[in-house]
């Protein structure tokens, strides 16, 4: 992590909007030394952006132990979030992997993608483990290490890349101040997760896990002026399962009545906390001349697979 | 059904790049007049959209019996497809309800969407039940009834709202001269389902479940050229469980090896049969001031509910 932040020390400063996807995979990882990795994607840096606003999304990275399913949905999952964020104007994406080196195949798909983008390691400590391991954290964190040495203002936002945008909430977050927040439907049985608002103010929050939280809220649910981060000394997201937003947003030293509202004062659901189901594994294409001299060879590369199999 | 296409015989003939999305939702259905509901969306009715290509998309419809829970993540997926839909230029977009009447939730998501469309009800047959049920086949077949009143060209193409969809499929689709096909991510235990090209020929099909069908091909692979299927005399799907593309297919006499392969020869995933995760139905909130007279108030008509539950 640190080399590979070194290596990108002579990236200019983000004047705005960054987007941090905390990406996780830890399949299919290919040795691919990080200057040449960093280099293939240099001409989407933040230099070739002017002016973009700051937002940081973080994916709700996988299990311990993660399995083949999980990477196999990937990029589809990718794929659909680059296209929402094509919509958006002024907006810059970090995609934080956690794993020990790039992976092949978000590689590959940062390749054509249009999005401004910029990629990071965000490799999880091995001291966690089984429930206690807090999901997501090293990537978001390391997304935030990086915005301190490269942006000065814009907007933070942490989202999940099987999470589900309506583009209009990213034009709402422009407009943070300080800490703002807004409904994400498909949460717990409660089906929301949302501030409770009254005359503009936030009153209280609806979510069906309060467990003592100050900011009983999802991770998807606010935004953070990045100006504002750095003047309350830029803290980090807790390695602490369950609280993790509670203790980011306690360490900023904001008041719940502080919170601006967004979506029409909280009245409308513009982000969702989708999951999508993970399949099996694939059976391996068998060896035949069919797979080796065909179209399906080059398929062969995108998929994820577990065993051999007969082709049908 | 014919009612409501009686309604609509007044819009002009369709130029090109229409797309159906075929929609199932039973819950939340509002008694809306027909004549009310196809005024709301008259604005964006193809006499709006000059020359657009033609394209039909239909959605996997629900079981027999569906639950509010797979109710609650429609939205998210219809936003979630229509901006995708958005980076597409030419494009019409049919969404075809499996509802009796007019769905409200359904109704509100497309007040505010942008991408031309139309919508149509293709209510289900009770003669079919249980796992006898033809998924979706009502609905697509309604969207290609619609567009015999309305389109002379065009491609039509089948897809899920829950499916993946790499915009530029759509763009490839375009060039359709009679079937195009493409290979399909996530598909059975294989990963994919993909036609065999060799030299530029479809030479075979890779597929999980071929059960002597002569195109064993997904939903979500193939695309037709509207001219070339009135040529054909505009076959149905039919309800044949597991069977409707082939059917549909073999009714356009078409062999294997006239069949267009696209994405590059095959060779590279743009769709991607994900699943979104169905979650439960909301607890419902309580009658107290806090939702009465606050913003949950509003966001309690975007949530499917089951039963009332105490605020947290």
């Amino acid at each position: 992590m640190i080399a590979l932040l070194r290596t990108l020390m002579g990236v200019s400063v983000v004047g705005g909007l960054v987007v941090v996807v905390l990406w996780s995979e830890n399949q299919m990882a290919v040795k691919t030394p990080a200057h040449i990795h960093f280099h293939a994607h240099a001409r989407d840096s933040p230099e070739n952006s002017p002016l973009p606003s700051l937002i940081s999304i973080g994916k709700e990275v996988v299990t311990r132990k993660p399995t083949t399913a999980t990477a196999a949905a990937n990029v589809a999952e990718l794929t659909r979030l680059s296209q929402t964020l094509m919509l958006v104007p002024n907006l810059h994406w970090l995609v934080v992997e956690d794993a020990v080196s790039p992976t092949r195949r978000v590689l590959t798909f940062l390749d054509t993608c249009t999005v401004p983008h910029t990629y990071l390691l965000g490799t999880a400590s091995r001291k966690y483990k089984g429930a206690n391991k807090p999901r997501g954290v090293s990537n978001r964190n390391a997304g935030l290490q990086w915005l301190k040495g490269h942006a000065k203002d814009g907007v933070v936002y942490f989202a999940d890349d099987d999470n589900t945008y309506d583009y209009r909430i990213f034009n709402e977050i422009r407009s943070t101040r300080q800490v703002s927040m807004f409904p994400v439907g498909l949460v717990t049985r409660l089906g929301v997760s949302s501030p409770i608002v009254s005359n503009g103010k936030l009153v209280g929050f609806y979510d069906g896990w309060v467990a003592g939280r100050k900011f009983p809220v999802d991770m998807a649910g606010f935004a953070v002026n990045f100006r504002f981060y750095l003047q309350r000394n830029g803290p980090m997201m807790p390695y602490n399962v369950g609280f993790e937003e509670d203790g980011f947003l306690k360490a900023l030293k904001i008041n719940p009545e502080d919170i601006e509202p967004l979506a029409d004062n909280c009245t409308k659901i513009l982000v969702w906390h989708t999951r999508t189901v993970k399949s099996m594994p694939a059976l391996k294409m068998p060896e035949k001349e069919r797979v080796t001299k065909t179209n399906l060879h080059y398929l062969k590369e995108q998929i994820v697979f577990q065993m051999s199999h007969g082709l049908s």
